[in-house]
């Protein structure tokens, strides 16, 4: 941290600053400098309010220095981390592609969906009993009937199951049926939830906020990895800025610095990501080639009559043809799909 | 709604896009045009995933035409909504200002405040006992702890409290000692914790969410009041931009929109708006310029050694100089703060 | 300017960045800490690309501590700068009302338009006789035809003349006709532009680019000011973010800290921040209240019946509604208008 | 285009809309719903300030329907544009390389880096003669000096040269040299400069406004093309948002919605668009599978010494070992590096 005071602060207000961070039990450092003082802080100031800094008089800025972040840091933890699973493992050298219907519509869509994921090398099924839709006069999700439907396809095909929690209430049900708890982008600051999460022994996908910065989207890793749970993915699925296009914008230049500032996993969903089925498989193909672990992607077995997000799924065919192209494209890069 | 078939759809594109509306159960009205037809779309639409036309073979555009929002909506519902407090109502006409410190800190702290703003003749306490930080690691309020002492301080001057909800499991606590339950900018999507809002006694202040749209922020509110609760407050703090003059860019022009759209009263918080206390004031005095029906605003015995926020909060001097500014501005508007 | 080196840094490498610093001819100051060293240069540093430093090995991160602007910026120039114009002058004390329509349409709406606003006591007409549209096939406007217009206003009402400059080619004529030479949102960092004006001898109103930040905006000013002109007014117009309920987002909040920063005065143009004449009178008195020094305001004999912008323009009585309420505002702010 | 009135909206107040349609000489087409009243517009719309309609009493809002752009539009011109240049074409089937520094340093570094580009296979070099920099007091380019030293290297080695034009006044000079005229992000929206390339008998590289829509980006195009000039390339070189974990955000995702509703090539330009070095490669490799045309990348001899944007510049091997993957990436996409 460094106080960056103004060119016409008096030698009291520097004092006063002094002062103030050693009320916060830190060390201050002045600097004086041909225009103006600055002053370092040292100490573990992590959790400080550092803002309360910034109105004493005299002080022009407040830069930060060290990352808030530490369990989810690369620099505190240099290794890779690998998820686990019981088929398969999300990390570097593979690219795990995570298929599967918006919402468990009923048992039948998700059986055959399940099934021909499984014929075709897929390891992982996502699928949402609990949907946070925008309207509350729209489809909800089955709830528990559905975590039922998925527990069935789980049992008869051996499929993974990714499947979102939206509250701790239905935290145990989830838990027990899911083989990686999904977090969405709206709940991405729902520290409670994250603390829940942060409790239970399975892994966790962490979709990014819809407006969340590189260093937010770590903090709330980080609230799960305090927790004790340290199996944290993440999920870049697009942001919300100006530009209009696609439904949101996919932020694929983010994989790059979030495998640079931590040691987590990340995946894409370029489904959500585009919302144009169109759209889609040239972003699934760029998100392998941009470095990311995998995919997060919505298929249906009629994706004209989904019960939500048909426009961005893709349907069997078009999807056997994705993984066709992703299969090529991996070779070259040293990856294999999984 | 309205299907834009592109200028090269067939006349069996045409039929397929007009069976599918049929399938919703809607009604389609096609509109041949010199270059290219368009299909009107009549029947209760407001809450089918149309998205799903807009993958149909030969179709172009999708627009939307019929507001998603209802209970919400001025053209439902075209009377303002005045929300009733024990001793203050916040509506046209009057300026509601809610003031207090970020988090309750200690009882001494949160009596002196009480006391100060009711010799001010402000009504309504602002103080949160669970807070959500970004930092796991930070002051994360004083929790049940915290809505004892508020509930002391209500008792004991007679001042409203409003304070922070963040998740279901400490809503009934938070529903005994509140007047005002707050639901946070990060929870503005936390359908689950809408919904149990929804069958709260008490009336709602909903934060809009940092990259929340005016039709997002009232379809949160719809979902509030589908529960049964109509007593909503939007408060207007700040959105999440490329600006980074203020900590937040407060969108204080969404203000003439909302209350042409809904009949909710709207309120300003400047604190979080900008971030820094120099910069509260006049966004205070423009808020209530602008139309807002009253402030949320942060004001603290000691700004400099608070725990949380301390950058963005007056001290009790600057607090009551605003007051002063703002009763002399009320006048020629035709308001009454309260 | 301050380089962060990371955790794991090498001697070697923090004297590499050292040796890096003094070939740009500044001074690096290495301060060993706990966990990193951080590196402080001194010396003048705001012409050098500091991001050269920041790919050299063991950097971590480097942040800028001095501001890159200086005749514009409130440190070097203390004293508030007023804009003198033959029959008023812009600047702290006053609030300025420039009003008039779109563009120059043919004279006699501009002498209408003159005369009207005289009457109501306002010393300056705005109207472009060039029009940057976003479509080619859009009404360009009248060009030098627009400015006899102009100038014929002038003499025969005495009203001061606002208009905007596209391109260096017609920097004479307009500098012939202007009082005040506005550059427009698209032309912020239209560096030969700029340039130009800053040889001008008539002041320069400098709008807002959609997507410029505080800081970008008075480099902007910067330009203008290095070239020998020290009358630059800045405007904000709305920026562009995700929020959708107005043209653009007006971000009424940059008006506090551009006061802060700068000494240039700011007016704001709340019909193309906003894009709704409902919506204009609002956030023309959130204006005065937020303390800019004046208003860039559409008016328009027949807004329904104009060649551009008349969805944001208020008709004569509108204006003379608004003209009212800004008066009884200005009051108790102690302004006048002018 | 389509009128949606209000639901409250008088017979009367239709009417007057249907007159204002008429006045504009298009045709309105009035269809009564249950709720609500839209009115059709058929007739030549491009042109018209559609937002004039959107104030008239009862009109509720107003809804697009034809897009603005013709010239650029794939709907009008279904055939991919090739732009065919000396010794290379730009287009599906290719990925085409376009690399060099910033600026124009030195006679030195532009041949140099002229002949290890042609070493490598690349056609096209590209070099800054005028620099656009944010400070007025930053290295502004070697000018027409610049430009010989371009000439050069293109007459020593028979590399084509990509530069920028930043102003009409050096036009000649610019299209003189260039084999590509490149427009800058800050220019995109310089409408006089769009006219002047309009006329120019070279090719255009068009980059993205900092915040440009797609639409936006296309129109400015369209400007160009108006003027005779078909041969336009795009380039995405990363937008502004709230992102700030690259110096941009490059917005892969506008690759597949431009080429479906353009048939103009586009590029990608992964230097500016991250801003730093080491995430370069990623979003190159991410370009190509995301189906642009190809790259415009900033590769330095020495980018620790560079003059401006070192930071985002590859040095000669970073940049081979880049081109050996693209060529890698290539093959099973079936497309060539030229």
């Amino acid at each position: 941290m460094l106080v960056v005071m103004s060119s016409h602060a008096t030698p009291e207000q520097i004092d006063q600053v002094c002062q103030a961070i050693q009320r916060m039990k830190l060390t201050p450092h002045p600097m004086p400098g041909p225009t103006r003082t600055a002053i370092g802080i040292t100490g573990n100031n992590s959790a400080i309010d550092a803002r309360s800094l910034e109105v004493l008089p005299g002080v022009e800025d407040l830069v930060r220095v060290t990352k808030p972040f530490k369990l989810a840091s690369r620099e505190m933890h240099e290794a890779d981390t690998y998820v686990r699973l019981p088929r398969t493992t999300i990390g570097p050298g593979t690219f795990t592609v995570i298929a599967g219907p918006c919402s468990v519509e009923n048992e039948d869509m998700i059986l055959r969906s399940a099934e021909f994921l499984r014929e075709q090398g897929v390891n992982l099924l996502r699928a949402g009993a609990f949907k946070p839709r925008t309207s509350p006069y729209a489809f909800q999700g089955l709830g528990e009937e559905g975590l039922e439907i998925l527990a069935k396809a789980r049992q008869k095909t051996g499929i993974g199951i990714v499947t979102e929690l939206m509250d701790t209430e239905n935290a145990d049900a989830v838990e027990e049926v899911a083989d990686i708890i999904q977090i969405g982008t709206r709940n991405m600051q729902n520290f409670s939830l994250l603390k829940r999460v942060g409790l239970a022994r399975k892994p966790v996908l962490l979709k990014r906020g819809m407006a969340a910065t590189l260093e937010e989207w770590l903090m709330a890793a980080e609230y799960i990895m305090a927790g004790g749970n340290y199996n944290v993915i993440l999920c870049e699925r697009g942001v919300r800025t100006f530009s209009d296009h696609s439904r949101n914008t996919l932020d694929l230049s983010v994989v790059p610095p979030a495998k640079a500032l931590s040691h987590l996993p990340i995946l894409v969903d370029p489904s959500h990501g585009t919302g144009k089925r169109d759209y889609v498989p040239a972003m699934a193909l760029a998100s392998l080639a941009a470095g990311a672990h995998g995919l997060l992607i919505e298929v249906h077995p009629e994706p004209d009559r989904a019960m939500s997000d048909g426009a961005q799924s893709l349907d069997f065919a078009g999807f056997t043809r994705l993984l066709t192209s992703l299969r090529q494209l991996a070779a070259p890069l040293g990856r294999t799909i999984n």
